[in-house]
């Protein structure tokens, strides 16, 4: 069997490991730099040198090669960027470089037990059997790929805080330390989620956060967590959500909740990133007057400017729960006093399980185009990562952590140049194909909504498993998560006549999205209600374009299954990579079928081009 | 918390337990006569006469009592079955009585981890941490229970052989005969099932029946096994069934198959019970030549007289898999010279999770009618047992296990008689208070029946849980479980046009199950694909049959909930019992709303009367 030593991932050019004795930003980036020089055909020089601390760096060309300055960590991070460039053949972007984002956070969604919710990569890096447990190499490694992409903060264990996990804040707390040393070296900062009844759990009666009792078991809780991990970067809460519990069930509001904590952590400078994922997930089906995506809204947007300076709002990107295409969150523009970081998802839960091919650079470049005139203050990932020799399950879903990293640092990225970065350090490839693979992946996100959920419409996944289709399988749960189709028509109408969701959005977008004709298509039934014979711009009929996306999505998959076969794979990848394409056209066929059917059964209408819907 | 000795289902009438010493048939005959005769106000007297062996008895009245004789253990299925109807006061039935089935088997599927599946009355009664872990004096109970009503084998462990049950054939034999001990003092023989790959365990490289060597290694094991327990009733085999290994990897037939672990048993008087529920689980829903429900027939009907006389075919009384409403097996018709056990399911699995009330005598006495002029020879019922206090979760489910023993001894029981005696022997009620709870248990299958799958549809149920409501949930799976609803019809047509199930039954049933006009409306739906507009015998449309049944289901569980809460029941019961009947009636109200607007959304017909049907 293979271990991870065999799969550097996106840092194949760089030596094998970082020596043990390589303990600051600063010695480390000395050492990448001297082994860069040692490996380099050229024998480029990169004189490397810190300067007091912060983030930014400063490339300059030298006479042999570069010089980078930077503060602690920021020198890390610019003697990855320069060697980034320099081992993809990039023109060398000299000048001072400083992150779109102070907070680039990772988000581990790993349980104590070893398992990691949605993981698709195996199990956790470093929990097993209800502790730590991890190889110390592989984590210093770890390390070095999310340094080399900036990444600052890692949240090591699952919002869902199940058992034993409450105890990292107390008599685990010593074996976190450890773990937060090992990162530290390269800039990266722990951060642990945390219960919001924790006190309940040691001898308190409640959680009320206006209890003094409460507050002050949270004040000497901070101290002991800080004074074990001086830099932990904070707390993040998912409170009232999903049956977790929170403010409240004491009739407190989520602000006077996140400040009880916000103010017990920031002597010690700690961020309280409070999630905004709260929603009715016991809904009736039946009650047509709720709509799930109105939610976070209407909970937060009253509660703007109340929150303190040390608080984050850490908002999913979409209204609904990372699907294939949503809208960006209304939150993004509702909450002009209160900081704020975008949540996406590595991890693959709606999007193929790290089995179908789903790079997420094109998504993210549309989400923060939708955002550009307004704030975003920080971002938050769930992590891809596990224990899987390969890291990311999936050899191609490494791009996503790479790409994620590069979006972190600088918001404007562009998808193709990123994606071209991540291949070129990832695989020895001609010019040719390069752009093959290139092509592949620039286009997966559109097969992948092509063949799945049509037009916006979401949640047609298995119910629980949350791959393969189910277009009727969370209709009449509890979730929230309908798409109320029938023999006339299909979707929600949130406009303004029916959910009133679309009234969230400043004008600008509230009044593209409430017309139909205006609505971005893939959008179309996101936002509107419509019969199957509706025109789309260019002629067709909605079941027409229905049919259309779903067949050409599966010819689309036998494509990329072609380009990926005709690659010089690595022997190390190719099998992986080949049987989980095989895979994704099983999948793809399988979604084309069920969600034709399930349309032609309720429209009655054939396919105009005549090919085969199954009765 | 209460324990299972504050449970004593039907027992209540009889003395707290039955003595350690008394380790005979006979002599705990002769201890529930006497303790009977110390309990009785009248002080009738009981004397028992043991003569030989066999299951038959006979009752004399004589001046001062009764004299019960028969062989062992009849002796004591004749004393059980007198003071049950002397404590009910029903009619003294004198004279011989034998059995309709030799053998009577109740089958757990527990396995050796303590969990049982499809399991609803809590963990395994035996079982635990992959080893037997039991209270002695409960499984000394559980005997006379089950002896009570005279069943007479027990099969221990689950038909999926799960690691590591495939040790109770080796070195956990022992702790097997040290279970076959406890229970066989009741008349109660063990029961293994096993795993047809077991050779493979053993170094074997196969398991093909054919091979000399497998032959061998199964002759070997039957020598060990049953000289641990000599009167080990057979083995009970599921193969080539959902993912099970079997013959026909080895291109062999089950008839092959299993005739040749027959033979391995057939020295020692072992029965082989051979599972007939054998069909494609990896069904392509879009190929509509396969049916599912031909599956069995097809497969065994050709090798029917290829069986040796000691295998016994285990056949599902429908041909899905216990479903609410089923045909009868057409396999009961086909298998002329092979010998049958119908195989029944006391766990309410598709029937309601021991929370909804579904007491199936009635649907038993609908079975044994539609068998009458054939041929079974044994039955088998899966288990509704658990570790739960009172034995069967809803502490009326007791009624199903009882009224199995029942029928298995009578398989011409009435249903109301076999619920009365169930009912007096359990609670003290008056004759309107006795009245009215049997009203509720006899049509609680209609109710349940009503609010759930219309007319013999099944599988509506949610995928994998199996309660509650999920019309689609199954339709674009593997299992062959469709409906294949659309705008304009609903249902498979299984009619010599369609896929020909029905050509499976001789000629008498054919013609009433072929025609629409004349097989029994709660079949319509299993039988034939109709339009919504179809009408039924008394003019309603198809749809208004299915919102009616929906409305009436709901309406006539309230009218159970009702009856429920008026009754004195023990204190001991009637939170469970009453807190069961609210979640059915919240779970009734959920079926009848999601299958109403599942139908409504594709046909588009209005309710004739006006109710809501939520769009």
């Amino acid at each position: 069997m293979r271990t991870w030593r065999e799969y550097p991932a996106w840092l194949k050019g760089f030596s094998g490991e970082v020596p043990e004795e390589r303990n600051t930003p600063e010695e480390i980036a000395a050492f990448e730099a001297a082994t860069f020089h040692d490996r380099d055909k050229e024998r480029r020089k990169i004189r490397v040198q810190a300067e007091g601390a912060g983030d930014a760096f400063r490339i300059v060309k030298t006479g042999d090669g570069y010089c980078v300055s930077g503060g602690s960590p920021g020198i890390l991070y610019g003697t990855y960027a320069l060697i980034r460039q320099l081992l993809t053949g990039e023109d060398v972007r000299e000048g001072e470089s400083r992150p779109s984002f102070s907070l680039r956070m990772l988000d581990g969604w790993d349980n104590m037990d070893g398992s990691v919710e949605r993981g698709y990569s195996g199990r956790s890096l470093w929990f097993e059997n209800g502790r730590f447990s991890y190889d110390r190499a592989r984590i210093r490694q770890l390390g070095r790929m999310l340094a080399s992409v900036g990444i600052n903060v890692l949240c090591i264990n699952n919002v869902n805080v199940h058992a034993p996990a409450q105890r990292l804040l107390d008599d685990m707390l010593g074996e976190a330390a450890d773990f937060a040393a090992i990162l530290r070296p390269f800039g990266i900062r722990l951060m642990l989620s945390v219960d919001f009844s924790q006190p309940m759990e040691s001898s308190l009666s409640g959680c009320d956060p206006l209890d003094p009792e409460v507050r002050s078991w949270w004040e000497r809780c901070a101290e002991r967590v800080w004074s074990a991990i001086p830099d932990l970067a904070g707390f993040l809460v998912k409170a009232d959500s999903e049956h977790r519990p929170g403010p409240n069930e004491y009739g407190r509001t989520h602000a006077e909740g996140a400040n009880m904590l916000a103010d017990a952590i920031a002597p010690y400078g700690g961020m309280l990133l409070w999630r905004a994922f709260v929603y009715n997930c016991m809904q009736d089906w039946r009650d047509t007057s709720v709509d799930r995506p109105c939610a976070a809204y209407e909970i937060y947007h009253p509660l703007d400017g109340m929150f303190r300076d040390n608080v984050i709002l850490q908002v999913k990107y979409g209204p609904y729960d990372f699907q294939v295409r949503e809208p960006v969150s209304p939150l993004f523009f509702g909450m002009d006093r209160t900081a704020l970081a975008m949540e996406l998802q590595l991890a693959q839960e709606y999007t193929g399980h790290q089995i179908d091919l789903f790079s997420m650079p094109p998504m993210w470049r549309e989400l923060f185009d939708a955002i550009c005139e307004t704030h975003v203050d920080a971002v938050a990932a769930v992590s891809n990562l596990g224990r899987d020799a390969n890291w990311t399950g999936h050899p191609f879903a490494a791009l996503n952590l790479f790409a994620y990293g590069c979006f972190a640092w600088d918001r404007d990225s562009d998808p193709a140049a990123v994606i071209r970065s991540w291949i070129r350090l990832t695989y020895d490839f001609t010019e040719e194909e390069e752009e093959q693979l290139l092509r592949v992946l620039a286009k997966s996100r559109d097969v992948y909504e092509k063949y799945t959920s049509p037009l916006g419409l979401c949640w047609m996944v298995k119910p629980g498993v949350h791959y393969g289709p189910s277009p009727y399988g969370y209709e009449f749960d509890l979730w929230g998560t309908y798409n109320r189709a029938d023999r006339n028509a299909v979707g929600i109408d949130r406009t303004a006549q029916g959910t009133g969701y679309v009234l969230q959005y400043p004008e600008k977008l509230r009044s593209v999205y409430e017309d139909p004709e205006r609505c971005p298509e893939k959008l179309l039934l996101f936002f509107h209600r419509l019969p199957y014979s509706f025109r789309m711009r260019d002629g067709r009929t909605l079941i027409q374009r229905i049919y259309d996306d779903h067949f050409e999505g599966y010819e689309e998959t036998l494509g990329m299954q072609r380009a990926l076969e005709a690659l010089p794979l690595p022997e190390n990848d190719r099998d992986e990579i080949l049987t989980r394409m095989a895979a994704q056209v099983k999948n793809a066929a399988e979604w084309r079928d069920v969600v034709n059917t399930f349309f032609f059964r309720f429209s009655g209408f054939a396919d105009r081009d005549g090919r085969d819907i199954y009765p």
